[in-house]
């Protein structure tokens, strides 16, 4: 079936004009709403038209997929152009510390704390999701920082360290285990900002 | 309804008897698979009964809730009363590296593999999969591990060293972040060990 024709059948069930970038900007809306509240497993495609108020064949028409809506509407929780040169700069000693700490400041906020753990989130869900969540954060996130980090294998050490602040994320925001859960972020920042200087800085065992 | 009512109820639309091992044992296989192969969110009192072959209400009566079921038939990858000892016993200024490299073995079989990113993936689906995740970790890993550890604050430093462990089967077996996920073991082990080691007998700094 051509997409014209699909579009048609769209717009004589929903009502909205085919390529409405108000449609297609509903049903982005109603799949972040829906990945971030419920998840990426239970949310689905016939959810996502529902919650827009379109037919679920214009869902697949503009977007193909679950999982290509999700690469879709998947935000980072920050901008790594502006973020990574700030951490990248400076003192390369205090690396680690101002990782820890950019991180922790993230999550202190309600924005970034939904965002973050629900990237960990859908990224433990369904490897459709992993796939999205790995690629994106390689590309955006370790790359360039591997590419500004001056170090041996930087591409290594950035998935160390990436190992760090996911299994920070999830042992105390998404699992809250006691005490971390309950830790001051400083104490946070300065008993991780080690670990991570270690990983993106220090000489590597092997 | 008493017990004995719904049990009636049970046996007249399964034609299995009330009580039954063989019922309640056969529910808790049907859950133990669908919450390995699907997760904890894809996996519903329903779906469990359907494979199990058992009407839905004596999922109910037997075990209460998708929670208390998954709290049932949830098993940790390896028995804590066998396995710490051995981790805590032994030169003290090597106890990341044992810990590190029992993880590591764990991971490389196919058993212990499905058991652990399992465990993972439920806690970070849902709060109340967490939640069972957070308690069976702490009771019988975290407060044994912190109560032969010798260290000041062991409950933080086992929590420190469940945030590494944790990140680690995120990014290398859940997400497979590379380089990490192609490591092999003994470097992961030569890596994370330090960071371990730190956690859990090293002055903390605050």
């Amino acid at each position: 079936m051509s997409a014209v024709s699909e579009q048609s059948r769209g717009r004589a069930r929903s009502g909205r004009r085919p390529g409405d970038s108000g449609t297609r900007e509903a049903i982005r809306a109603a799949a972040r709403a829906q990945f971030a509240e419920q998840g990426y497993d239970r949310t689905s495609m016939r959810s996502v038209a529902l919650q827009a108020g379109v037919d679920p064949t214009l869902v697949s028409h503009f977007f193909g997929s679950k999982q290509k809506l999700f690469a879709e509407v998947m935000q980072l929780p920050f901008d790594p152009s502006v973020v990574l040169p700030r951490i990248l700069e400076g003192d390369p000693a205090a690396i680690g510390t101002r990782l820890a700490t950019f991180v922790l400041s993230l999550l202190q906020t309600p924005e970034g704390h939904a965002r973050l753990t629900g990237l960990v989130r859908a990224a433990a869900s369904e490897d459709a999701a992993a796939a999205v969540v790995r690629e994106r954060v390689t590309r955006e996130i370790l790359a360039p920082l591997a590419a500004g980090l001056g170090s041996d294998r930087p591409e290594l050490r950035g998935s160390l360290a990436a190992s760090q602040v996911v299994g920070m994320v999830m042992a105390r925001y998404v699992v809250k285990v006691e005490p971390l859960a309950s830790l001051p972020p400083e104490h946070v920042v300065a008993v991780i900002g080690p670990t991570l200087q270690r990983y993106l800085t220090e000489p590597l065992p092997f």
